[in-house]
C-alpha cells in the first residue's frame, strides 16, 4: 500500500487513504537509533529478535525492550553476527567459512525459539545485519550479490506475491485477511513480507496485517499465535528520525489467543525490509530522501526472508504460508526506477492480483493481469472488492477459467480495516484454501514433469537410454542469463547460469533489453499474427532485413532470404551458390531472358554437371540432408542416421588455434585434404606453425598475411584448388560449386578455433577462381565472436552469401536469414518461374520473428542496453590497420580475462583453451587409456561440479565450454571463470 | 468519459466526476421522439442533418428544429434514405444496386454542404438510418455486417483513437484540447467521434469537445468554424425517455468565430453514435437498459463515420483530422461484454493513450500501454496530467523513446474544463503538431514499403521479375481472417479475407480465441524466453506434446519429436522410418544393447543398404534436400534448383477424386507406377472408377472397401510392392524403406483430392509388409480437412509416424512435430550415442512455440471458441459404422455449401471442384491452345476479380482455391462462395 505524504495529499488521495488504512495508529519501538548517520548506525541499530523473544516471557513493554542495550548487541556481534530471526543469519551462513559452526548456531536458534514459553505476545523489533556498515551506494554488499547467484527460492510451502492492479485497491486488506485465515487454519505459520514501504512508519502494512491476526475469533482451539513485527535495517532508519515515534503500545497488540494449555505455537512474522518516510512511490521517495536500494537488494531481501522463514520458523508441524506484498500497482517503479514487476520476476512467486472494484476497474485489472503474464508470472487468483459495478463478473469473463476470481464487498472506511477483514473471514478462508490447493497442484505438476518428459518427449541429439529421471532438468523459467530449475529433492527453484546459452542462441540479458524484445514480440503478435510473405511487404520483415543488411552483413549484403533455422539457411545458401557457379562457369547465361529459355531447354539442363562443395573437415551446418551432405562423415552423418547421406564435399583440414601452455598456438595438418573425413578437426596430426603471446596478435590477420604461415597456406590452397579444377575438367570428380565454412569457430565440432588467416586466404583464392563463398555464421555471427559479422575477423574478407540464425532473434524464437549480393540475386532473376528460387517455408519471415530480430539487432548495438558495447571500443585487435576502418572495427569488450585463461592453460589437466567473444572453451586432457572424444566423461564431471556455483553447462565430449550472451555483464563471466579455476585448482 | 449515474455514485466517484466534467450543462434537442418502442421509433427518430444545415442559415433554435416533421422525414425515406451527414449514406451506397445514383446523391450532398452559407452556427441534430426498423437482437442489419467486409479505413488524413489508461484520467479534456488545436490550426476540418457514450445525454463528451472549440481565441484569422453536434439513432433514443431533456440551448453554443468575411469554412463535427442513459460501463448499461449494440455495430460506426467525414466534409482544402474517443479504460468491456481494445482492433487506428497522473498512475499507464501493444496498436503518444507525482518522467523512462510523452498540469475542477483546455493551448498545439507529423511519417513509411521490399527482400517461391511495385501487397496487419492491406492509390486500409490462409497456416479467427493464443505466447515469452531442450523438461513442451498425442495423433502416437517446419519434420520422419525398416528387415537388432555394438561395427554399418521411399507422384514434402528427394521430379526439384536432387522414390499415380459436373468422380491412372514423375498428379491419363452423388458417400471409406475400386487398388498395390521387393532382393533397385504421403489432399501439387480408399489400402499393405508408414500431415492435419488427424479420413488407418506443422501453432509461429510410436522410439534406444537420433535445431521445442501450440490445440476443440466444433457433431460421414467409434468421429461442421459446389461444377469453365474441411478449390478449364498448368493465368484473373469482394486469394496455376481457418464462421465461407459464383456466372 503506497500512500501519499500528508503534505502532498490532495483531497482525492486523502479519500483513498481513508478507505484503505487499516486499523488505527500502529506505532513502533525504536532502540538505540540516533539519526541517519550512514557510517555509524550499523552497530547501534543491531538488535536481536530472538534474544528478546527468549528472555521476556511476559507481554512486551517498552521497558523490557529498552533493556536491550548496546552491550548486548556488541556481544552478539562478537559471536559472529546473526542468529535466529535476523536478516543476518542466512547471508552469514553462506559467507562464513566455518559452515559447521553456522549450522550449530542455526540449530541453537531453533531450539531457543521452540522452547520459548511466551505464546501470547507480540514483539516489535528491528532486525538488521552486521554488514550494514560502510555501505555507500547500495545497502547491500558485493558479497551478498554474488551469493545471490546460488540462492534458491523454496517452493516447499505456499508463498505468493500480492500485486495491486492500482494503488488503493486493498492489497493490504487482502493480505491481512489471507494471513489471518492462514494463521487461524490448522497450524500454519505465516510470513507477511513488505519489502518496500513508503510513508513509514506512519504507514506500516506489516503492522496492519499483524493486527488483523490479533483480533477476531480463533479457529484453531488449542493452539496459540505469536506475532512478530520486525523491521529491516534500512526501514528502521525511518524511525530514527521520526519525531512521532512513541514507546507505548496499543492494548490490542499485547495478547492474542489466550489459550495457554497447548504445545502448538503458530508464528506470524510481519516484516518490513526497506522503507522511506515520504509517502510517495519508492522511486520518488528515494530521490528525495536518499538511502538507495538496488534491485538486487530487493530481490535478495525477498529470497532471504523467505529462506529465513523456512529455516528458522520451525515448530511441530511444517505448514507454512507466506505473502509478499508489492508497493503500488503492478508496473509501479521500484526504488531504482525499474518496474517492480521486472525486478521481482527474478523471484517470480505466483501472483495474487488484487483487482480494482471501482469504475474503470475492469480495465486496469485486466491490463495489470496481462502485464504480469508478459513477465511470466502465474496468476493464482484475482480478488477485488465490489464497489457497485460487479467488475468481478466482467473480469472473470475475460481471464481463463482456471484463474479464480474472488469478489469482496465494498472496501471499508478509514479505521474499519480490521473489522472489514474479519467480516470477510469466510471469503478469506476460501481464498486461503484455494491458494494452498493451487500450490499443492503446482508442486504436484512440477514433480511430475521429469517423468512426463521421459514418457512422451523425444529430445534432439539425445540418447534417452543415458538420461535418468534425476538428470532431467525441470526448467520453470528463465531469468536473464539464468535458468530457473526446479529441484525436486530440495523443493527449491535454483538459478543457474545458462552456460550453453541454450544451444548458443541467447543474446539478451538485462531487464530493459528483454522488455524491449518482449514488447516487440507482443506487438507483432497482436498486429499481424502471421501473414504470408511472397509478394507481400510488412514492416517487421523490412526492419529485420534492414537490420541485417546494415548490421552483420554491412558493406556487402544486399538481399535477405528468410527461413526458419540454420539448416534451411545453409541449404538455401548452397542452392544460391550453385546457381551462381553455373553462371560463372558459363553453363547458364548471365542474362535473365536468355536464362529463361535455357530453363526450359532439356539439353542445357541435362548438361549441368553435378557439383561438390569445398568445406572444412569437422564443420557443422545442420541436420537436414542437404546440410549433412556439406559435412564430412562423422557420427552425425553415418548411415545409421540416414542411408541417404553422401559426403558431397572436398573437405579440408583447417589449421587451428589454441591457447596451449600460455601460448596462442597455430597448428596445421600435414595434408590439407582430408581423405575420409574425421568429423573432428582436432584429431588430425598437426605441426606447430606459429606461437603468439597475446590473443590480439594471433587475430591480427592483416599483419599475419606477411608471415610464413600465410605463404604456406597460399601454397597449400593453390595446390588443392588446382587439383580440384583438373579433376573437375577431366570428370574424375565433380566441379567445386562453392565454398562453405563456419568462420573462426567450429562449435558443434568441438569448439575448435580455426585460424582466421587461413580462412581469409581461402576466401580470397576462391573468389579469384569465381567459386562463390558461403559463410555459415549461424553460430559465429551477430556478435557471438565479439564482432557483428564473424567475417570481420577474417581481415574483413566478405562472403557472397552468409547464413544467420540463433542470435538473430536474441534467443527467443526460431528464424534464419540467408543474405547475399545483388549479383547472386540476379542469377535467379528473369522471366519465367523455373529459374526462380523455388524454396520456401510456411512461416517464412513471420512478423513475430522479424519484429524480434529487428529489435534484437538494435539491442546489441545500444549502449544503454548492452554493457559490452561502446561505439568507440576496439579492444580486441591491437593492430593499427583496423582502426582506420573504424566503422567496421566495433568490437564488444573482452568477456574472458586473458590472464586467467593463461593460468588455466598451464594446468596439467588442460589440453587447450580457446576464447573468442562470448565463448570460452577448455579441452581437458584425457588420461592415458581413458575414453576419448565424445565418449569421454571428464568434462561432464566438471560440469556437474559447476552446478553448485550456479552454472548449468553442457560438455562436448572432453570439452567444457561456457558461453555468455553478447549483453552479459563481464562480472558474470569473471564469476564463472573463478568457479572453473576453483574446481580445477583445488 | 464514462461516468456514474447520480443514484449509484459514491462520494469517491462523485469526486472523479467533479474533476473531469467539462463545461457546464450541455443539453439536447430531440425531435419527434416518443418513447423506447423498438418497433416504431425508426421513422420518428429519422432526421436529416444536412437538410437542416442547408435550410437554416440563422442560429439554430428549438423552433427551427421542431419544424422538421415526420413528413419531412418520410419524404427523405422515399427518396432512398441517406444524404449528406447521415449515417445512412455510406451503407446505402454499398447496398444499393444502383451505384451510379448513389454516387450522384453523394455528390449532391457535397455540393449542398459546400454551398451552405451558414458559417457561424452550431447545429445539434440526430442522425439515423432508414434501416433501423424491425431490428431485434442487434441495431444493425445483417446486410450491413456483410458490407463491412469490404469496408476500408481511410488513411489519407490523421485519425487517432483516444484511449484512457483508466476512467477519469481526462480523455475528453485531451480530445477537446486537440480538436480545438486542430480546428484553430491552418484550415483543418475535424471529426470528434464518441462511438459509445453512457450517462447520456447528461454526459455528452461530444458536446464538451464542441464547446472547447467554440470558445478561446481563433488563430486562423479569416476562416470560420462551423460546429455540428450530432447523434446517431441509437443514442437519440436516450433522449426520448429522458425527462430532464429540455429544448433550450446554452448561449455558448450559438455562435463561434464571428468573422464572416471569408471563404474558408472549417467544420467541426462532434458525433455520438450509441448511448445509454445509465452512467456505468456500456456492458452494464446495456444489460439494464436494453438496446443491444454488437461489436460489428461499433466497428461499422467508426468506419462509416470516418468515411462519411472523408467523403462529405469537403471544402477548399483537404486537411482533415479525426479523433475517436473510447469509453472507460483500454480494456473496459464494450456493450457486448467484449473488451473494447479487442473490438476496435478491427479498425486499429493509431492510439493516443491518456495516462494517469495520480498516485499509482505509472502502473496503470504502463500496463494499459502494453495491453494496447498486445492488440497491435501503434501508440503515437502518451499524454497525462501531473497530479504532483511527475508520473510522466517514470513513464517516459519505461516506453521507447519514439513514444512521445506529454505532461499536462493537474486536471481541473468541475466546470473548469473548457478554461483548463484553453489554458493548455500551447501544449495541445504541440500535441496536434506531433500527431500530424506522426501521421505523415506513417504514410511516408507505408508508401515506401513496396519499393523497400523489392529492393531488399528475396521472397520464397517467387520470380521477382514477375512482381511489379503495384502488385506488392503492403500488409499493415491482420484482423481475424482478414489481411489489412494498405492501398497506396486510394490511401485506404482494406480488409481482405486471407483466402490462402497464409500458406495454409491460419487456424484461429475469433477475438477470444486469438486473445487466448496471444496471452499464451506472451506468458511463455516472459516466463521462459527460450530454454534449450535436450534432457530438459518444461511445461509448454509437455503440454504441447500432450495436446498432440491426445489430439491429432490420438490412439496411436506416443512420442513427440519437435522441430521447426514441415521440411524438417518430414526429414526426421524418414530418418525414423529408415531405422525402423533396417530393424524390420533384420539388418539391425531389435535389442538396443546388441544394436549399440552394431553401431560401432563397420561391417554391419557398411552392409546397410541404400533405401528408397514409396511415395505419391505430385506430393510435396518441403524444400530441404531430404524432403526434395522424397518427391518426384518437377519444376520444384529440377537441377536448376539444386544439382544434388535425386528422386529417391518409387512414385505412384494415386487415384483422385473431383466433383465433376455435379458428380464426385473417382479416377485412376492406367499405370500405378510413374516412370519419371510428372510433378502433378492431375495430368496423368485416367479412367473413371466410380461416381457418387454425395461427398459423404465418396468419403465413406469403410463402405467403399467392399467396392470393385477397392479390389482394383489391392491388386495394383500388391503387384507394385511385389515387384519392388523382387528388385530390392535382386539389388536392381534399393529396398523400399518407408511409405510417405500427404493424406487425402495434395496441396502444393495443385489441390488434388487423393482417394482416401486408395491411401487406406496402401497403408494396410505397407504395414503388412513391415514398411513403416509416414504421413505428412503438415498441410492436411489438425482440422484442416475437418478432422483432427487427417488419417481419420482413411478409415482410421493409423500411421507409424506423422508430421504436423502449420496449424499446430494456430497460425502464429513456426513449429513442427514428428510423432511416432514407442516401437520406433525403441529402435533408437540403447547404450551409446551413435544409435540415437542425432538431429536437432537450436530452437527445438522453444517454449513460446510450444505454449502457443498447446493453446491452439485447445481452441480448436473448444465449443466456446470454435463455432464449427461441437463435440457431438458428425456431419461429414453418413456411415453408421463411424458413429460407433464416436470418440474418433468428431468432425467440424461443413464449411462449403455442397449445392453451390455442384452448381459451380456444372459450369463450362470449370474442370473440377474439390472441397474438404476448410479447403475449397476449383480447377478452371484451360481454353484450347492456352497455356496450361502453372503457366496458366486464368485462375489469377478470377483471383484479381475477387479482391473487390474483400478476398485476397492466390492461384496455383489454373486452380483457384479458398481456405478458411478451422474456426472461421460458416457465413464467411458462404460469402466467399457467393462471390465466386457471381464472378463465374455473371
Amino acid at each position: 500500500m503506497m500512500l501519499l505524504s500528508s503534505s502532498s495529499r490532495g483531497p482525492q488521495q486523502q479519500q483513498h487513504r481513508r478507505v484503505l488504512r487499516g486499523g488505527g495508529g500502529w506505532q513502533y519501538y525504536v532502540y538505540g537509533c540516533r539519526d541517519d548517520d550512514e557510517n555509524d548506525d550499523g552497530n547501534l541499530m543491531m538488535m536481536m529478535m530472538m534474544r528478546k523473544s527468549a528472555s521476556s516471557s511476559s507481554s512486551s513493554s517498552s521497558s523490557t525492550h529498552a533493556a536491550l542495550t548496546k552491550n548486548d548487541e556488541e556481544n552478539r556481534r562478537r559471536r559472529g553476527g546473526g542468529g535466529f530471526g535476523t536478516s543476518t543469519s542466512f547471508l552469514l551462513n553462506k559467507n562464513d567459512k566455518n559452515e559447521e559452526e553456522n549450522r550449530r548456531r542455526r540449530q541453537r536458534g531453533r531450539r531457543e525459539f521452540s522452547s520459548s514459553s511466551s505464546t501470547t505476545k507480540t514483539t516489535t523489533t528491528t532486525t538488521t545485519t552486521s554488514r550494514s556498515r560502510n555501505r555507500s551506494k547500495s545497502e547491500t554488499s558485493d558479497d551478498e550479490k554474488k551469493e545471490n547467484k546460488t540462492t534458491t527460492i523454496n517452493v516447499s510451502y505456499p508463498a505468493f506475491q500480492v500485486w495491486g492492479s492500482n494503488t488503493a485497491v486493498g492489497k493490504t486488506l487482502v493480505s491481512g485477511g489471507v494471513i489471518n485465515a492462514a494463521a487461524k487454519s490448522s497450524s500454519s505459520s505465516c510470513l507477511y513480507l513488505k519489502p518496500v514501504q513508503t510513508g513509514f512508519p506512519e504507514d506500516s502494512d506489516a503492522q496492519f496485517v499483524a493486527a488483523c491476526v490479533h483480533s477476531g475469533e480463533s479457529e484453531s482451539g488449542g493452539s496459540s499465535i505469536k506475532r512478530r513485527v520486525t523491521t529491516g535495517a534500512h526501514a528502521a532508519k525511518c524511525r530514527s528520525v521520526s519525531t512521532e515515534t512513541t514507546t507505548t503500545t496499543s492494548d490490542t497488540m499485547t495478547t492474542d489467543d489466550t489459550t495457554n494449555n497447548t504445545n502448538i505455537i503458530k508464528n506470524v512474522w510481519c516484516h518490513t525490509e526497506f522503507a522511506w518516510k515520504i509517502a510517495a512511490g519508492p522511486h520518488v521517495a528515494e530521490k528525495l530522501e536518499g538511502r538507495p536500494v538496488t534491485d538486487e537488494d530487493v530481490v535478495n531481501a525477498v529470497r532471504n526472508r523467505l529462506e529465513e522463514f523456512y529455516n528458522n520458523d520451525t515448530n511441530n508441524n511444517n505448514n507454512k504460508f507466506a505473502l509478499v506484498e508489492t508497493a503500488g500497482g503492478v508496473a509501479s517503479p521500484s526504488s531504482s526506477g525499474n518496474l517492480q514487476s521486472n525486478v521481482l520476476a527474478r523471484c517470480r512467486l505466483p501472483a495474487i492480483l488484487v483487482g480494482d472494484g471501482r469504475l474503470g476497474g475492469v480495465s486496469v485489472t485486466l491490463t495489470s493481469y496481462e502485464s504480469l503474464l508478459l513477465r511470466g508470472y502465474d496468476v493464482a487468483c484475482i480478488v477485488l472488492s465490489n464497489e457497485g459495478y460487479d467488475n468481478h463478473e466482467a473480469i472473470a469473463k475475460n481471464v481463463p477459467s482456471n484463474v479464480k476470481v474472488f469478489s469482496l464487498p465494498k472496501l471499508p472506511h478509514e479505521g474499519d480495516g480490521q473489522k472489514w477483514v474479519h467480516a470477510q473471514n469466510d471469503a478469506f478462508r476460501d481464498m486461503y484454501a484455494h491458494l494452498v490447493q493451487w500450490h499443492a497442484k503446482r508442486v504436484e505438476k512440477l514433480n511430475g514433469l521429469a517423468k512426463d518428459a521421459l514418457d512422451t518427449l523425444w529430445w534432439p541429439f539425445t540418447q534417452h537410454e543415458m538420461v535418468k529421471k534425476d538428470m532431467v532438468a525441470v526448467i520453470d523459467g528463465r531469468s536473464q542469463d539464468d535458468f530457473v530449475i526446479y529441484d525436486q529433492k530440495t523443493e527449491t527453484m535454483q538459478h543457474r547460469f545458462d552456460a550453453a546459452a541454450s544451444w548458443w542462441t541467447q543474446g539478451i540479458t538485462g531487464d530493459k533489453a528483454n522488455e524491449s524484445l518482449h514488447r516487440a514480440l507482443m506487438h507483432a503478435c497482436g498486429r499481424y499474427g502471421h501473414v504470408m510473405f511472397p509478394e507481400n511487404a510488412h514492416v517487421p520483415a523490412l526492419e529485420a532485413a534492414r537490420g541485417i543488411l546494415n548490421g552483420p552483413a554491412k558493406t556487402w549484403g544486399k538481399r535477405v532470404f528468410f527461413s526458419d533455422n540454420g539448416s534451411t539457411a545453409t541449404e538455401v545458401g548452397i542452392k544460391m551458390a550453385f546457381r551462381q557457379r553455373y553462371v560463372n562457369l558459363g553453363l547458364l547465361s548471365k542474362d535473365g531472358i536468355e536464362r529463361a529459355e535455357q530453363a526450359n531447354d532439356a539439353n542445357v539442363l541435362n548438361a549441368l554437371p553435378k557439383l561438390r562443395i569445398l568445406a572444412l573437415d569437422g564443420s557443422y551446418h545442420g541436420d537436414t540432408l542437404g546440410a549433412m551432405d556439406m559435412q564430412s562423415p562423422s557420427i552425425f552423418t553415418g548411415s545409421l542416421q540416414t542411408p541417404w547421406y553422401e559426403p558431397r564435399g572436398l573437405f579440408l583440414n583447417a589449421p587451428t588455434i589454441g591457447l596451449k601452455n600460455q601460448k596462442w598456438t597455430v597448428e596445421c595438418a600435414e595434408e590439407l585434404v582430408v581423405a575420409g573425413g574425421s568429423g573432428q578437426t582436432s584429431s588430425t596430426a598437426a605441426v606447430v606453425l606459429d606461437r603468439f603471446e597475446n590473443k590480439a596478435d594471433v587475430f591480427d590477420v592483416k599483419k599475419r598475411k606477411a608471415s610464413s604461415a600465410a605463404a604456406r597456406y597460399q601454397a597449400l590452397i593453390d595446390s588443392v584448388l588446382d587439383n580440384a579444377e583438373r579433376l573437375g575438367k577431366s570428370g574424375e570428380a565433380p566441379e567445386i560449386g562453392g565454398l562453405i565454412m563456419e568462420p573462426v569457430l567450429h562449435g558443434a565440432g568441438g569448439m575448435i578455433l580455426i585460424d582466421p588467416l587461413f580462412q581469409s586466404i581461402l576466401m580470397q583464392k576462391c573468389k579469384e577462381r569465381k567459386i562463390p563463398v558461403v559463410l555459415d555464421e549461424v553460430f559465429a555471427g551477430i556478435w557471438r565472436l565479439g564482432v557483428e559479422g564473424a567475417w570481420e575477423l577474417l581481415d574483413y574478407e566478405t562472403p557472397d552469401i552468409s547464413c544467420y540464425a540463433k542470435l538473430l532473434t536474441g534467443g527467443l524464437v526460431p528464424m534464419a536469414a540467408t543474405v547475399t549480393t545483388e549479383e547472386i540475386f540476379d542469377s535467379f532473376y528473369g522471366p519465367g518461374k523455373p529459374q526462380a528460387l523455388l524454396h520456401g517455408h510456411s512461416y517464412t519471415a513471420y512478423p513475430i520473428g522479424c519484429a524480434v530480430a529487428a529489435q534484437a539487432l538494435k539491442v546489441y548495438t545500444d549502449e544503454t542496453m548492452n554493457p559490452n558495447f561502446s561505439s568507440s571500443s576496439s579492444s580486441f585487435t591491437s593492430s593499427s590497420t583496423t582502426t582506420s576502418k573504424s566503422r567496421r572495427s566495433i568490437r564488444l569488450n573482452e568477456f574472458w580475462d586473458e590472464t586467467t585463461l593463461k593460468r588455466l592453460s598451464a594446468l596439467d589437466s588442460v589440453e587447450r583453451i580457446i576464447s573468442v567473444g562470448c565463448v570460452f572453451a577448455m579441452e581437458l586432457k584425457v588420461p592415458d587409456g581413458g575414453p576419448t572424444g565424445y565418449a569421454s566423461n571428464i568434462a561432464k564431471d566438471v560440469v556437474l561440479k559447476l552446478r553448485k556455483y550456479g552454472i548449468q553447462a553442457r560438455p562436448i565430449g572432453n570439452v567444457l565450454y561456457l558461453m555468455a550472451s553478447p549483453t552479459t555483464p563481464r562480472e558474470s563471466c569473471d564469476r564463472m571463470l573463478r568457479a572453473v579455476v576453483e574446481e580445477l585448482t583445488t
